[in-house]
């Protein structure tokens, strides 16, 4: 297709198409004469990707330019392609080595993950922005007296593996290696919104049928 | 306690602390005499969830203001007093009517609530802000062509049910009315971070289950 059909099937406007290009965040269609050039599928569904990152998820230009590298670095195994796409996403707050409670939060994430063993989660520890993150999150709980310890997320962490099987297997529908790299980081930036405002939506529904509405 | 003692076993200064007073964030101490006021465990919570809500989760003041007099409401049922509460914490953003894509997914979200039987949901769809931050983020997600109907939804919905339970199980283990609203407002936005960071780490480790991470 032409820039002109990729703009109407898309939805973007070709001015931003064309900045996309020029930025790097979208390939460069084939070149089939001196000023046209023809755009495919791929294209489409890197276009889905890109407003997803940009529009959406108000990732910064370069930080989206990092992720699809990645996506689209086919020299790395699976796990490692998909961990380098979502690692390069803007992540929570990493912890502050001075806050005396982050010593204690890494120690029971640690328990967690022993005790559910998860032994890659606790393997990439040292790499991983996403251990960071959580360290980060139960130090803040802690901090402020709500302790959360291993005992108590052990529950919740089971319901997100459960959650965790349920995206693989939707990613597992897509035929290509390419597409279901980019389903994942589409699916990070755009699906957490949804299940956020299912577990609210699970909360008011909960407690009405606990308590009433009276 | 004096001020000092509060300060010193909340860690939040003795500045701040007049200014949350000031502000009417923090209900005063019984007056001792003109220069002293004598603070108890319950100003001690309070602050807590101040910090929370105001360092931790960002709320501006007022909002913050109107959340704790939604807390502090005991006219009110228990459903209705934690949802007033919750709802005035910041959502995500709203339907954009103008959008073709809302009315689809308004109508896929109604085909979930049905089908699993969220009998109050449905009633309360037109009232809760949780209710259209989850039609705005289906939405989001169909015009850009990542569909979630009320199929895909479902699954994910029942977790967030089993969740939710937890979240209620916990809050039954505090003895008063008035703790258990304020730690339900304390978990919307602490305890989102760690869902967040537990559910992206289990990806990671079900994806080196599946496919190994070389």
């Amino acid at each position: 297709m032409r820039l002109a059909e990729l703009s109407e099937r898309s939805g973007v406007s070709t001015a931003t198409i064309k900045y996309y290009l020029r930025e790097g965040l979208l390939p460069p269609g084939r070149q089939v004469n001196a000023t046209t050039a023809e755009y495919d599928d791929g294209h489409l569904r890197r276009l889905r990707l890109v407003r997803a990152l940009i529009q959406v998820g108000r990732v910064p230009v370069a930080t989206a330019r990092e992720v699809l590298g990645h996506v689209d670095d086919d020299s790395l195994g699976r796990t490692i392609r998909m961990g380098a796409a979502l690692w390069a996403l803007p992540q929570g707050p990493e912890p502050d080595e001075a806050d005396p409670s982050v010593a204690g939060a890494r120690a029971e994430v640690d328990l967690l993950l022993r005790r559910l063993g998860w032994e890659t989660s606790r393997e990439l520890a040292e790499l991983s922005p996403v251990h960071r993150s959580l360290v980060a999150a139960v130090a803040t709980l802690n901090r402020l007296g709500y302790g959360w310890d291993a005992e108590r997320m052990a529950p919740y962490a089971e319901l997100m593996h459960a959650t965790a099987k349920l995206d693989l297997d939707f990613l597992e529908t897509h035929a290509s290696e390419a597409e279901r790299v980019e389903t994942a980081v589409a699916a990070a930036v755009l699906c957490e919104p949804v299940l956020r405002a299912l577990h609210r939506l699970a909360q008011e529904e909960e407690s009405a049928r606990r308590y009433g509405i009276e």
